[in-house]
């Protein structure tokens, strides 16, 4: 089964920018493990990450016709697009939002979430284990018998 | 003259998503309608869909060497999109703002609309036949005698 | 078939008062091209307009015994009228609500509508022709052969 | 290495009631499978329930003499209780605040959480795994090389 | 020393627009002046324009390998786009925030400024002197000898 | 002594609409009722349902001679009539509140009342019964020695 | 000339009600001093009071027939009637609000007046007489030369 | 059948503080009384008063297992109480809100309340009465045949 | 007896500036003109104007020792000032409101009045016939026996 | 005389937690120093402190029996609690409101105190001399002759 | 060490106004009793009353040369002036906010204080005795050895 | 040509205090700098600084006499005074607002100016040099051919 893992806007200078904040590990070495930790928990991970709204609709659009479920970081979009909120309610996949700092803890321009109402769940403020958290919150959902 | 009929993000899954909300209309089907129901009035129809806000801006500013005036639906870019707002303050077009469900029943924030302000008038809730009402709102607009 | 037109406050005086603003067609003008047209359409067309609010609601009421749906322009009423909101509940019969002008772009407080969140859909300003679409509309929703 | 598993009002009765909300799992199953995920990986697990804000309160004082870190989840207290938020900031242990559902897409007072300020992250939406991600990340952080 | 321009949506349209309120100045005499303003004061200026904020985000991260500051007229994006401020406080490059209008004095949803609390600082008013204005105070900032 | 049944707008469908909601009983049925209701504790019931708001305040206004207390459903008008409660200011006859629904867990707007400031008590929920309640709680009131 | 003087709904009650509050005038008094106070002036006073709005917006109509000017005493629906404000927009008759009590030191709700934006000016907190300052105010306007 | 009576906080004062605006009556009073009523209407009814959060909520859960409905009178945590909230949508038992001043004629504070959406109906206003009522509509609601 | 006129900031430009707006009259013409007013009703009128808000407050107090009452035009300081609030508060001398403009018709921050609630009553919108309204009712106020 | 000193929840815990905020001083240290203070003006002091809402609303209760005044430092519950606002009301006795830290200089939710509206007065930001002064300002009142 | 006690407008009345609210102590009373608690502290207390927010502003900023702290009570001013604020900021001497009356007992506007934020801290509702707990407070400030 | 340089309170501080905020150029500094700027344009410079609103006011009435326009940092009063708004309104000189800092990267209440929407245009945030900017963009404002 695949898994398609979204970043947003600014998140490709991870590592390099305010380490003091979100800490060293790029962008890129978020993705290598995440893809390495789903292999083993037997899924397929594909990345993908724009600082362009219309590039993570059209991928979110995409995802039906190759994933099961979808990892998304939005950044700044997550406090702005109405957009990307009517992108998930229309692909029906699950989506797990997930976010490096604890956004619930900064600027209060940053509580109002779009992603939250249609996603599965939240998971924020854990750096990058938040990523491989959300890999096993959603595996773990694809696996229940229930579905 | 010539009409340009825009839609904005996740119009494209029109007929393939939550066709219990939307019906089973799909984007391509309304647009052939529009464009026969434009061309017996004696209007020629020029279609576009994008997710990208930009790529609706820039179809807008091209619409003054082409077009005689738009009908719109922005989507989700409806309730957000100020620049969308701003692009037709500066064309100084007619747009006729279109919606498919009855936007002021739905949630509070679909209510507001950065297009309103600046359209000539607004037809929502008549599922695919919203677009028919629309350019029979804006070509009885073009054609009349104190224009 | 049998439609009501219903018109709310102020609108009786249409034509004779701020020319500028909602041109000069009157109230009169306005009913007799409704009827013609939902005549052509196949449709007997009955006007009413009140500025009493509670004969605006008996007239809503009464709709229930002699017509398929109402075309309604509750002009100042749209804005303060819980009752309206309420009587269209409660007679389960299709509104379109209708403005000549496009209540969107004017002051704050005519932004709010408690008809729209009870109606089937808005048409909201084209003027006179307002009235024209809001019969296609009804007309063509009426005659839909899922209903 | 000691945590403390901390639920507050009204978690006693999961599992017996609203199952169709919150699935079929009582608590006793969560602080089992909790207990027992705990100890795999190298951590024992304190478990505490109460409808007593001041009991909640007074655990997590306690919590300083025996625990590296708490698992909470406040329930309801999660959106009224500044005495809570402020125990949590006394203490200065590692928080991670846990929602069997996704609160962000329930009633609006449900979006405003006292915990979240003080907490090193949150996790809401997954049902009883929710438990399991939390001591996945809590975990993690008592055993960074950094702390 | 190297200085990005940056404008966003809509200001291509500049001085073929609303004349009476922008001026008859295009977009293109604005960037000739800017250039050579800035080369009698011994810096380069590179002009990028788009109407998509993606590439106005792509153009904040890029300008750190080759500027060592911004000026940036956002236009509408200015009051909507926690995105553009991320990018900002991301790459770390100092930032004078331009308006041709003084946009205090206009709509309310226009006083906002997602730019503003990331910015040195912000000159509003002098239509295109405006430019000539924000690169004199960025030059100056640029030489003062605490940098 | 006699007592005053005022019933506001759109009661008058009671029973024949949204009977799921508010059930199958007509406001004759509950007229009848009540009338009896007050007969057997000694007290004359008159009734009167209107959809005017004007009607309803000149029956406030005329209770002032020959009743000695109101039981009020305003209906609609509970949110919105200043007027109203203006009017039982004026008259001084203590007013009971009664509501067949449960107006509090109804949408926003409904919350408000108007005549709650004004009234000696309220009573809301219980259907049909709620008059039978608000019968019990006036006429105690009314026999209460120390009145 | 004539003048309108029109008292909105409870207004009749008046000088038998809440006379601590509003004094021992009643409403007939008032009109006979009025139509006393315009004759010395050399205008004809037509007085007419009604809890029923349409009646106020008929009459308001009805005034551009026989009447320069209007006295208007909305009560109650100062605060909530965008119809009466749009009434007196249409007719375009100087129209002067009076009020027996200082409005804007009572309920924050009473502070909202629909009638001010459409009114010539305002006079409140006199007393009975509020209305022989508003005559004069009136006359004095229609007899100013520059009409 | 089993009524549970619930009392909250500062409700064991009742009848030895401020007498003038709750009267003379005591806790104890109101219980006995309460107790009298209930058996003749055949149910047996079992009292609780505690300042103590925690303490009602346990008595709610409780409830399940003697009681077929509950009167619950909050006091002040009807105001603040999400905990009280969810407590009663988790045991599903009929609960009838009580109040003996009318709280929407008091402090804005006191207008809302978070036992109403969950409750049958609500009653309020009509002193040591109000619970007398309460009896009444909660044993006619559970003989209802159609329960 | 004597009054206390009383001009605010920015009315000593009076008939100097924005003349469309406030007409050709000085405060010089309109400080003679109630000089000669208040005469003719037997009352002698000081006049004092100031764009200081501690020269108006000092005023306020010294009118204690030789004004019956106060006609106060605090211009600007009428929206901002709870000093001149508090001193009016303090002398307890009728102060009387007036407005040249009608100030419920401008923007939003000049409807709130922190004079207003401890006015006797407010004259707005009249020109400079406001202070000459304003000087009878005061000196009617002065008059009244009850006083 | 008895004065009873009230702690509410978290401050068992300073001088032991945040001490750069709170200073060194422990609650046991703060309360030997008030017991003294208190003695030396002639008043016995008795104190309680809880993390339990309930035991500090028993408590005021209680205090009706054997003391003549309070000192509340309600910590979080000042932001969040009317029962113990209803608590104060109810005994009747002078309340001092006390707070370490100057709440109105830290978060807005810090800035509505429940407590104030029914205290005497409030003491806040002079760490543990604010209950020096507590003492000093509760005992002048109750020495005071016109009490 | 020298101390500055500072009141606002409308504090020259004190003793002679409203004495049932704010007692009959004048403020040359309050200054006399406060020059004599101070000396026998230790310090000596120089005292200004003014009107004038700019003479107040300059005291301030004088104090500097003079005085070691300032006590404060800026009457209305303390919920308005901005400028007194940024004054206190400005010198960096402790200022102790003092109030006669319990303000946040009163109107809401009067919760609002910009002198708290930058105030050392509060004592509000003890009549003349928050002065001389002001001094207390103030000097033992000073005299803290940390200091 | 002669221009006014107007400072506002606390600015006299200037260079004295907080120099790590506001650095440690003096007032005198920046009017000597500014005075020879102007010159050397071809332009006279007078200087004014106050604490007093009524000062600012007066100076701004005065400017009509001797100068073409007014450079004007208002300080804290730009966030509070209507009264200052009006003087630039009334005196129709072209005002260019200056602020040392970054405004809208301060507190919320600084994001507000009452000298924005009356003013040419606004220049923020760049120190000292802002003055300059400000000289600059007036000048250029004086001197275009189309004035």
């Amino acid at each position: 089964m695949n898994i398609l893992l979204l970043n947003g806007p600014n998140l490709n200078l991870l590592g390099t920018r305010q380490t003091d904040v979100y800490g060293g590990t790029t962008l890129d070495e978020i993705e290598q493990n995440a893809i390495e930790h789903a292999k083993a928990l037997g899924f397929e991970l594909t990345c993908l990450q724009s600082n362009h709204e219309g590039v993570l609709i059209d991928a979110i659009h995409d995802a039906r016709t190759h994933a099961k479920g979808i990892i998304l970081n939005a950044g700044a979009f997550t406090h702005t697009s109405v957009a990307l909120m009517d992108a998930i309610s229309s692909v029906k996949l699950p989506v797990v939002e997930v976010h490096l700092s604890n956004i619930h803890a900064r600027e209060a321009f940053r509580h109002k979430s779009f992603i939250a109402p249609v996603a599965l769940g939240q998971i924020a403020g854990f750096g990058p284990n938040s990523y491989i958290l959300a890999i096993d919150a959603l595996t773990s959902h694809l696996k229940a018998p229930d579905r």
